[in-house]
């Protein structure tokens, strides 16, 4: 009895690598996992995902998917990442894939955007999964971040906007409630900081002007 | 650091009795647990909760609470049965609790109703809880019910009507999602079962118009 | 494809309640359910369990398993309580229910004794069960239980003795790791609390020779 | 309040990429986490620990973590893999670092070894741990992978030897507990695959000879 799978996360909890290494368990086994993602976001013009550690596979784009080969059994599983970007209808074609075909389908994606509002795909992906699952992450004051804010760039957060901004430069953090609520996006990114010079790392942290090496891998 | 749980389940998987169970653990360690229901359905006149299994409990309605004896931590933990039917302001309430005077808040309730569509309550607190935890039951095929399906009264189930329907007699059962979306609602409450007379029981059965001893507790 | 579950918790946190509630959800789907306890504790001449919150309920004893009904599929799931006290060999009998004959087996029980040691059916099922979860409780800390400690009657928690002794009126309470291993049983049963003539209650807190009202249920 | 995690495996389950994933999350942070391995297997004169899929980091040997610095809070975090190698002593000696500095401890590790027994680290970290998780995988058959079996290299699996032989040539795969029960290593490792010429490949499939693209990254 196969399962539709939700697993959430906030942004940076690796959600994308963890897609990935399922994926690669599958190939292991010499079973064959389909990687999915939404047809939104192609600027790169590439079929890839990328992980932020710096895993990369190949994937689809769920518009490209072959239903019949799906049916047929050709894949021991669907892999989707950034499965908030899936409309409601397109979760709906999910269920029968995995109630009458027996395939388990299984959905990385964010549950809220910054404003705290459900993303269409992951709304429908809650009231419809069989198991729901969180992929953790922690926010920069060590509490579990379950939130995702917008850097409004000048050292707090914002919540008003469109959902989705391709190719804007603004910036994502995960934070946990609290200081998603209060908009502190920790040491380094408030106003202060950003006052006295600070230019903010991938990390989040600020440079303070200065080099520094970068030890991570 | 507190957290706010939101532990969903179909009907009938012992929301109720976990919650008063809860609530009983920290009465036995001296800890003091205030038991809350959301002030839709008082026909009964009570400030009690009931689980189908026999447990029953005092509590307050959600507009009943005190929160300056909150804030003053009078409470170990608040626990909220039913709490699909929190307004989404309601949810917001407890954010601070939780947050800033780390109070833990555990919340038990329906995750979707019988159209397969968000509680208020539901959505807000799927959107807003630090740890989303589910309470298991299993559909009458064996897997895990997640779907909460209204019998039609004529051996099939409805999916259309208003949300809530106080004192409504229509009966509500969990399934899992395949024979939800397909509408079977199991042995005994088949069209075909009520055309030969089966007078549908608590469990679900069908009594096939004899009588039986009922051996459950 | 059954599972065999292992579902362990610390000393009041109501596995024999949800021992019970998942028995009794069984029965409400008209699926038979067949509550069982292993034989070292029949001192009260039943075959019942009995949850701390006063949920009671039949059952039979390991040794009377019925195997060839078993096989028979008379059953649709295994329920067993105090699961702890089942020896290795037992554990294992219930494998080949799992796997071949596709029958859920449900065990609840204490993982680690008084002394911190595995008890025989804690190891086997850890070593052998498909999915290991955890039934919550709280210390007096707030923190969860996660060790059982056995009172030693002048303020403090002994870690030394046999493993079981029955008839015992020995106290045993859940408590969080680091109280556990510090030895503090909390407000009301310390050293200082009995001396001043405090008298533990069932909730492990001191009635200070006062008659109280008891408001649990 | 920190906890002590175990977040147990079989083998091939993506436990090491999890580890260096949490890792690279502090990093991300600006927090620190240290990486550490025990000091059992150290063939490859490196201080690292590598994932199948690739991913790669600098680890230290459990003997050298600087005990000092650690309750200095120089570290958000201890990662430990492999920890089912750890002794008793050294899972003993984490404790403290959680309870009393408050530092969270994450071990990731094999719970039982190819004949279904405890290593020493594991068993402790399932008595002691304050959260056991699973990291999951599948068997051949699509079940949950939940044990680890030692290839005969004769198409069988063997339950007999010693538990841990390092520069060993045995191949160790996860397979479901049904599986490993009875000794099927799956399609492509078992005898009569062998012997009409077979040659397992990473994936514990047959290549039969054939020269063949290898598709996975």
């Amino acid at each position: 009895m196969a399962k539709l799978y939700f697993r959430y996360g906030a942004m940076g909890s690796s959600k994308t690598a963890n897609a990935i290494m399922v994926w690669y368990n599958y190939q292991e086994r010499c079973k064959k996992a389909l990687l999915i993602k939404p047809g939104v976001d192609t600027r790169d013009g590439e079929y890839r995902i990328r992980s932020r550690s710096g895993l990369v596979a190949n994937c689809i784009l769920f518009d490209q998917i072959d239903w019949n080969a799906v049916r047929a059994h050709e894949y021991d599983c669907l892999i989707i990442d950034e499965a908030q970007f899936l409309s409601t209808e397109q979760v709906d074609q999910l269920l029968p894939i995995v109630d009458e075909f027996d395939i388990p389908v299984i959905c990385y994606g964010l549950k809220t955007d910054f404003r705290g509002e459900f993303f269409p795909g992951s709304a429908r992906l809650l009231a419809r999964a069989d198991t729901i699952e969180e992929v953790k992450t922690i926010c920069w004051c060590g509490r579990k971040a379950t939130n995702n804010a917008r850097l409004d760039g000048v050292g707090g957060i914002t919540k008003v906007g469109e959902q989705v901004v391709l190719g804007a430069s603004d910036k994502y953090i995960g934070l946990c409630r609290k200081h998603w609520l209060v908009g502190d996006p920790g040491p380094g990114l408030r106003a202060e900081d950003l006052a006295r010079g600070a230019v903010p790392g991938v990390c989040g942290c600020a440079a303070d002007g200065e080099d520094e090496e970068d030890e991570e891998i």
